[in-house]
């Protein structure tokens, strides 16, 4: 396979999570997942219904796509899913570009696949799924991805979105697994990513609750618990 | 003078903004100000209504206090005012104290006068105020003090609070005439400072004016725009 199954392509907007939150960016969606988490904000990605939108683009299309849409007003790509980790070489070939543009590239991706164009990412995002998923976690392959990380002195984040006490054990789990890790996020799920209507006070409640949560408990000295500005801002607008 | 003006003392809570948002934190905040901004959102520390509640405190005071409020729940301390670069020895004797047990230490000050504790910050941001705060930056001393933070390779920030399009020129000016700071950051102002109730979705439409502002504008190609969250998950509620 030569070529990227893309989602979408949409931007320039702001990204509004994680370790470059606020930082304006070009989004690039690929399609397919190895999860379905139960409360996917992206499960179109996966789940078949709009299976019909994939394009199957070249790197330098896509790239050429983003300049169209972007001309001038960016310089920086995020690449998000699905898993854009399923992909190996064109999506190699797609970083590449974009650092020849002189473009700086993020990545999210939950752990459960490595692929060699890690090592080149700008800004990269492990964000390992908690129970309320219903996805199980690979720790296996996980801590493998953490170690090749660490060996290569990239400087990732761990990110867990968190919806109840079950998951906030994980994320205990998971940073006190990992402690070298040096940013660490919590994030609250959004789990009305199907509601067409305002969410914005719903979210700001669950991060009121996640504050809290954090406040009081020291496992959680060096973590960040931080919303997305963009579903606050826009709800679940798409392209947004 | 070898005490500090101490304001308030409180936390834990969370870093609702700038370089280090969503930290854990606990926040010293001085009194004094050698500005008073139109729209200042903490006017007590300068202002004279509250002049009674001001205490004189040596810098192991302030430390016990941190630790008796927020015993082992953080590792992180926020110095604000205020203008904390107004204190000199005593702050320099303070944040040594912070790193002999092992707190990080961010600051956050307008860049309008220089200490030479500015160097062990772990995150210090420079905060320039536009025309709507009513001040005039004094650029020779900002230019000075970017000098003597970038020679010695503090890795700071600038965060600039915007209102209106004069003070999106003034951001533009002030972030193209330091280009190799590393981050920048744009900022609603609060202007509803005063309010007691619910500013929540206030401060999102202004938080959604500034996301379209930098998204059509390749001047903030890679300025980070973020809000107050503590503001918007808390209003105006005092030490929050």
């Amino acid at each position: 396979m030569s070529k990227i199954p893309v989602m979408e392509l949409f931007g320039p907007t702001i990204q509004g999570e994680g370790m470059v939150i606020g930082r304006k960016t070009m989004f690039v969606r690929t399609a397919g997942c190895d999860y379905q988490c139960a409360w996917c904000d992206s499960a179109f990605t996966w789940n078949g219904l709009e299976s019909d939108k994939v394009h199957q683009m070249e790197p330098a299309e896509v790239l050429d796509e983003l300049v169209r849409l972007g001309e001038d007003k960016f310089n920086h790509v995020t690449i998000t899913g699905g898993n854009p980790a399923l992909i190996g070489k064109p999506m190699a070939d797609f970083v590449r570009l974009c650092h020849q543009r002189g473009y700086e590239v993020g990545l999210e991706t939950q752990g459960s696949r490595m692929q060699e164009w890690f090592y080149e990412i700008d800004q990269l995002t492990l964000s390992p799924k908690p129970p309320s998923s219903m996805m199980k976690t690979d720790f296996d392959t996980l801590d493998s991805i953490v170690n090749l990380l660490q060996e290569r002195g990239v400087d990732f984040s761990l990110k867990i979105a968190v919806q109840d006490d079950a998951d906030l054990n994980y994320a205990r789990e998971v940073f006190g697994r990992y402690p070298d890790v040096r940013e660490k996020f919590l994030q609250p799920v959004n789990n009305r990513a199907n509601d067409s209507g305002d969410i914005s006070a719903y979210l700001l409640n669950r991060l009121l609750w996640l504050f809290e949560v954090a406040i009081q408990d020291a496992d959680f000295n060096d973590v960040r618990v931080l919303p997305q500005l963009h579903a606050m801002v826009w709800s679940n607008e798409r392209e947004r």
